[in-house]
């Protein structure tokens, strides 16, 4: 009797809530969305027989979107035009609704924004796909700063072998740009990846690469702080007011007593993109002692910044920066990006200071696909 | 000249290629959704002026499906009811089409399935919301698995302090069901937020958890290997045919080695869900001398396995397993669950031999709300 009781209860129960393991298992769509053809165009497709209109978004297409074709079944499909190889996000759009593709569960957050992404395979794009090579190990740490008060959350990604070789590496601080937190270096930046083959392959001098969250007021990425599951801020304060500059020093010495590194100015390198290079060029000028290796990746040269000790006398600060030794100073920059000038602009400030940096001008603008590039360019200038 | 034609550039580049951070920026949505009312009633909004029904389904409902109310613009609107404090799953189904919530970034993997997740707060949620305490680090980690001729990648939460104490810490080994990865019990499960308040409550024994990917003829999670973005893929091979329980030593050899812990049966813990808590029974049988805590959370007690030896003499194995002894044999399961009476037959078979083991049943079937309860009891009962 309790068994037949059971099983009703079962049925019962699995009939209305609709969240078992076994549900979730039977979600397999019956679809593939994308397809990736051998000819390297690729196919989205769309099961909405519901709907009038769909178009797919994407950074590959050219124009801002492009209208699906719908058959009879109400499958919608699009077949792209041959793609070079490289990770590129899409969305769908549903009678005017933007949404993600529910055959996809590959998708990315940028700020507020979710989207599907994809690679396709090749040249462009092998070094941030996951290769048969030894990888690295990804943390998630929460070191103490004092100088904003707070503990605070940020990445770490520690070469293959760490755990057991007993060696001592260097380490590259890499930083975000506005928007972005401890997570947007390993999700869109690929770091890991990045890292892991440029390794294998022998290019770079293996190291430890530190990604902070670089709004001072946060603490961690959204979600990850006891506020709860909040809506992504982008206005956040104390992002370029100087104070987490001020605190970098805070992130150094947890990492240099946590993990086992080279701590010395020669072994540690500091880059970032937009508002990260903004934060890179002045707290490695604030911190002369601490940097050898400075990127800046479309640097936010000119915001808006509040008067902060940081900000003052920057001229001279770069000075006595480059003064004290930088053995790299790299600057590199889409030539479409809108902060293409301000970056003009402060080479001409270097030139006229006489100090020496190297220039990489790419195509194209303030897109992650140039600070994968940037980066892995950049570390393979480190450390030797 | 060269700055007019920049910024042109730059404006047919951002008008072209929505790709750019600033873009990702402005996408912030004008809507709050999901909006936790102080009541406890929940708010969901859909923009969607194109929709002619939306739906939402989630497990709070208790049907299926409801109908939103659209206004005059477009906008889609449900309010629940009150809803007890946990945490809930839910999509948007617009025109038939399952979508995520646009204006909701935080979201949830379950095998092929992607939804919405949200958290009401309260008693019943508090131990898995972030609180204002020491947080713990979350690690991904490789490993080398002789027994399975792969590298495979897994999970580790060490407890706040770790870095820096020097102690050494007793491990939990946390298994994930079918469909799932090493990732499983740390979205889903929300393990390091359960560990991180149990621990600063003073009500759990500070520790490792471990939490490795179960399904044998992989290497890591869907989009963690070198097959790249594939579709998860829910028939797996070699997932319950022995050869995961029989590799298992090359997971603890590996953590012994690289964690500071206390290596000894004494502070092992083994314990998992449905197919882990299968996975735990055979392993824990299979390795008697490694661990003396064992916990079954609706476990799948009798799948159709494959004749490997280490599911032969299951009841000759069992008791030369508690004659070693074991501290605590813990099994959990809902009333509703399917898997019920498979579990009601194995307590029976484990009374017929004598041998001891604690019994939990909760309301509910096979769903995460009870296996992050049944964690945190479980945790409470370890190492002490």
């Amino acid at each position: 009797m309790k068994k037949t009781i059971a099983m009703l209860s079962a049925v019962a129960v699995a009939a209305v809530m609709q969240v078992s393991a076994q549900q979730a298992i039977w979600g397999v769509p019956d679809i593939v969305s994308p397809e990736i053809n051998s000819d390297l165009t690729v196919t989205f497709r769309l099961k909405a027989p519901g709907a009038s209109k769909v178009q797919i978004t994407g950074d590959f297409l050219g124009l801002p979107t492009v209208d699906m074709a719908r058959d009879s079944t109400g499958l919608w499909t699009y077949t792209s035009d041959v793609i070079a190889p490289e990770l590129y996000r899409y969305n769908y759009v549903v009678d005017g609704l933007t949404i993600t593709d529910p055959a996809n569960v590959y998708e990315l957050r940028d700020a507020c924004t979710v989207f599907n992404y994809f690679i396709v395979p090749g040249e462009g794009s092998e070094l941030y796909s996951v290769a048969d090579v030894p990888h690295g190990s990804v943390s998630k740490v929460w070191y103490d700063s004092p100088a904003l008060g707070m503990k605070r959350r940020m990445s770490v990604y520690t070469p293959p072998g760490y755990e057991s070789d007993g060696r001592r590496y260097p380490v590259l601080y890499l930083l975000h740009g506005m928007g972005g937190d401890e997570e947007a270096w390993l999700t869109q930046g690929r770091t890991a990846q990045i890292l892991d083959n440029l390794i294998a392959r022998g290019l770079v001098e293996p190291m430890i690469v530190v990604m902070p969250n670089g709004n001072a007021s946060q603490e961690a990425a959204p979600g990850e702080t006891h506020f709860g599951l909040v809506p992504p801020t982008i206005a956040l304060p104390h992002t370029m007011d100087g104070a987490y500059e001020e605190a970098f020093p805070d992130i150094v010495a947890y990492v240099d007593r946590t993990f086992r590194t080279k701590a010395d100015k020669g072994h540690r390198a500091i880059a970032g993109l937009s508002m990260g290079g903004f934060h890179s060029l002045h707290t490695s000028k604030q911190y002369p002692e601490l940097f050898d290796y400075v990127g800046l990746f479309s640097a936010a040269i000119n915001p808006r910044v509040e008067g902060s000790e940081v900000y003052v006398d920057r001229e001279a600060k770069l000075k006595k920066q480059f003064a004290e030794g930088v053995k790299l100073y790299w600057i590199a920059i889409g030539s479409d990006d809108f902060l293409y000038n301000d970056n003009v602009a402060f080479r001409g400030v270097l030139d006229s200071l006489g100090l020496p940096y190297e220039y990489r001008e790419s195509a194209g603008g303030h897109i992650w696909k140039n600070w994968r590039h940037y980066l892995a360019e950049f570390a393979q200038k480190l450390f030797r």
